[in-house]
């Protein structure tokens, strides 16, 4: 498709003129047309307004319209997989295998929020029959279900450009719940978007939503993205990204004269503990597992796993076949190039805290733009000196942690909030060290046994999520089919007639979801 | 019992020396012994240092184990009902029957949460199995379920002595949740605050409960309330009382380097909307249920509604009526000096405001801590006009406003977030104003139709919360038995072998709790 570099208010497109990005091949330092354009005060507004005026009505429609919309956008996606595979890697240093995985999982995330509205029961139906003389006070009729908390503002993700972007999680999950939503382009990946957004435009003008029901805008998150987020029609944000801008967000929502939630994913290392069992399986095959794990996609997944323990006196196989792996291997394009000066800064600063030695640096000469897998180690009593040693090293480095059993088990309880956490061993370990992974729970949203935390199944049984500063809030996930809660609130009915209630709430069930009736 | 008006700190009782809070009856200005100290900052620590520590313990009980613990507080506190119904009249100006009453509500919803955590299905457990040959990657078995978030403080509210307060509904729920308790007394009635801890503290030793699963704190809520809710270890906080001090705990808990969730509950003027019908049933009538439920608790409660919409061109017999009564009304005694002179500093505001005219006043003269029955007129140009408007007045006053059905929408369309709003007429003019409905739910957390907010039925299906300034967080009730989930996270699982998952997500299903399987 024709790139215009222009936002998408509503079914229109912008007219402005103000320069605001424009994307460069990250292996490269091309500059890619077209020049993108900002998205004026004024259309800003008009985005928000028309996100206020389609949510009575867009959140109003059936479950099954819902449902036709986010299969029209799959299809339409599914469409632009050519469009897709030939800019995406333009944009994002990422191969071309990876734009189509990335669509697929895209289309496979919307169709799994369709299936969940035509089923219907996601609503938490609940219904409380009136008991009229019951003493001493009558009990009233009284249901209550989810319902939409009204216009979503989601930011792009620079390391999903399809996933965690335009019709990523955050916006599939809240045009599921009946949230009107508005995406804030990444200056990374616009043309990704632009072909997104198109598609997304389509499908709501073919399946007769209302204007309003999707807006995208280019303009910077410093800018456009702050203002939408503190503005009174927005009642939910969605964001992953640096903890940074985070943090800015949940200030600016926390700030505002109605404070509204904001779920940021933000930082995670997401440890893994190594116990000796795992060792004697086979240090080198271990090593390799992890290395392949630590690299993928060039270490830039919110699940790489950055952050390893193991015994300070055992796991020498492991650390010399990590060593070796790390020497051989191929340094790989990042996504961007404050990224790559950012991976840079980081592991400056690691090997700059005393007691930092490095295990292995790759021998390759990274090229334009590129990162180079890298390992650190540190004794556990350096370790929990240093809180500059918990931070992210966005990127293929890793920092391996050594100390005994008591020693890691204590170093555990001072971690910040992860996204995931792994541990390594046998069976009767696992058991003998139900401390550690109960340590382990307080601490992440996903507990892994054996296993790498990248790779995320997107299901019903998915949590992506994590205790502060994994997220902002630890109380949802933004994979699978529970993040739809993170969009909704409980509303309840009293004492109202059948024709005033919801479908899902009346007595003959007509959409035949299931429910709570009198608690059970 | 014999007060001692010290805190509870875990097991033992503080020795701290700084007197901190006497109660007075608000009937009489008589002071009541004994005097209360204030726990002294090592106190303090040391509860949430007994808090952290005991969670790990706590949070890993069976159901079955903290249902037990849940079963005892209720019946302690039903063996001290004698105590409750001298001390809190003298505390509060309720009446005995109240203190009763909501005495048999707090141990009603004490064994709520025991049935619930007896059943067990609320844990929202989750199970997708391993497909090890799928393509193009094996799936892994992950498996989730809720947890607890870990130590919550709990703040007492001035208008429920008992069912908001020590052993009140966010306790209940925490502790049912895992989370151990950490509550800060209220000023105001700080000796049934003792009894009822004393209930609690009891029922955990009786129980074998882990020591630090609860403490009560007494020593001011800006002091000794906004060093628990910024201390590390706690990581949600509960409360219901004014607004300056819900957005003081919730801007304590957003600067916290680990931010934190904040379930305050606010204000609420619990908007009515009369409709023309509801007038021809009777205006006489509903005018006296009307005074019955402004006037109930002498208009005490966080539902009471303040705000009544109605034609401007009818309603004459409703409006006569309801000034008869509010004359021939009685003072009642306000639960203490502040809030008896905030009502008057309220009243005299809304007095103040273009346009409001005196419906009718009392004609009796208060007592020394009485609060009157009040109310007033405005028209709906003027109301739209003054956003002091929509203010609370904590007390038995109503704002009657008078316009047309149009303006009514559009008025309703700028009001604030709300616990509750009720619609009045017949079941035609409900299906007639659909978009009046719509209006008012995107901005409540309950609707009731033909029916008074005031009664919140403690049940499954009951959404006792709403968009701020109504809570903090709307995405929450805090009572009936949703409220559990205040207090809980969900994490996962992945891969983990039968012994190192938590009976709720074993094969077997040891405690046979309904379960998603693969989805469904």
């Amino acid at each position: 498709m024709q790139l215009l570099g222009r936002s998408f208010i509503g079914f229109s497109r912008s007219t402005g003129t103000q320069p605001c990005a424009q994307a460069v091949n990250p292996a490269t330092g091309e500059t890619l047309s077209p020049q993108y354009v900002g998205a004026t005060a004024a259309e800003v507004d008009k985005a928000l307004a028309l996100a206020a005026a389609a949510f009575p009505a867009y959140c109003d429609l059936t479950g099954k319209r819902r449902a036709g919309f986010l299969r029209a956008i799959a299809a339409n996606i599914e469409a632009a997989v050519e469009d897709i595979a030939a800019r995406g890697p333009q944009e994002t240093g990422l191969p071309e295998a990876r734009m189509r995985g990335e669509t697929a999982r895209t289309t496979g995330q919307l169709r799994m929020f369709a299936a969940l509205l035509e089923e219907g029961s996601w609503v938490d139906a609940r219904i409380e029959r009136a008991i009229p003389d019951r003493a001493p006070v009558p009990k009233p009729d009284l249901r209550s279900m989810l319902r939409p908390l009204g216009p979503v503002a989601v930011f792009c993700a620079s390391n999903f450009p399809l996933a965690f972007s335009v019709a990523g999680g955050d916006s599939a999950a809240a045009l599921a719940a009946g949230c009107p939503v508005i995406v804030i382009a990444h200056a990374s990946h616009p043309g990704v978007a632009e072909i997104v957004a198109s598609a997304v435009t389509m499908a709501a003008q073919e399946t007769g939503m209302p204007e309003g029901v999707f807006s995208l805008l280019y303009g910077g998150g410093r800018t456009v993205g702050q203002a939408v987020a503190g503005h009174p029609a927005i009642q939910a944000v969605g964001f992953t990204g640096s903890r940074a801008a985070g943090l800015a967000l949940m200030a600016t929502a926390a700030a505002r004269p109605q404070p509204i939630p904001v779920y940021a994913e933000m930082s995670s290392v997401n440890p893994l503990v190594i116990l000796p069992g795992a060792l004697d399986r086979g240090e080198a095959a271990l090593a390799e597992a992890y290395y392949a794990s630590l690299t993928l996609g060039v270490g830039q997944f919110c699940t790489n796993p950055g952050l390893v323990f193991m015994p300070d006196d055992q796991g020498g196989g492991f650390l010399e076949r990590l060593a070796e792996l790390i020497a051989a291997g191929s340094p790989g394009t990042m996504l961007n190039a404050s990224i790559r000066q950012a991976y840079a800064d980081a592991t400056r600063g690691f090997e700059s805290v005393p007691g930092v030695k490095v295990l292995a640096r790759c021998n390759a000469t990274p090229g334009h733009g590129q990162g180079a897998p890298l390992a650190f180690t540190v004794a556990i009593a350096d370790f929990v000196k240093s809180h500059a040693l918990q931070g992210e090293m966005f990127g293929p480095a890793a920092l391996i942690v050594r100390g005994s059993l008591t020693e890691i088990k204590q170093a555990v309880t001072g971690l910040e909030g992860q996204l995931t956490a792994s541990i390594f061993g046998t069976e009767d370990e696992l058991a003998a060290h139900a401390d550690l992974a109960q340590l382990l729970q307080q601490r992440a949203g996903r507990l892994i046994f054996n296993g790498f935390p990248t790779g995320v199944e997107v299901c019903s049984s998915m949590v992506h999520g994590g205790p502060f500063p994994a997220t902002s809030d630890g109380r949802s996930t933004s994979v699978g089919t529970m993040a739809i809660h993170r969009f909704c609130r409980p509303v309840a009915w009293q004492g109202f007639p059948q024709s005033g209630l919801p479908a899902e709430l009346r007595d003959d069930n007509p959409l035949g979801i299931r429910r709570m009736e009198n608690g059970v």
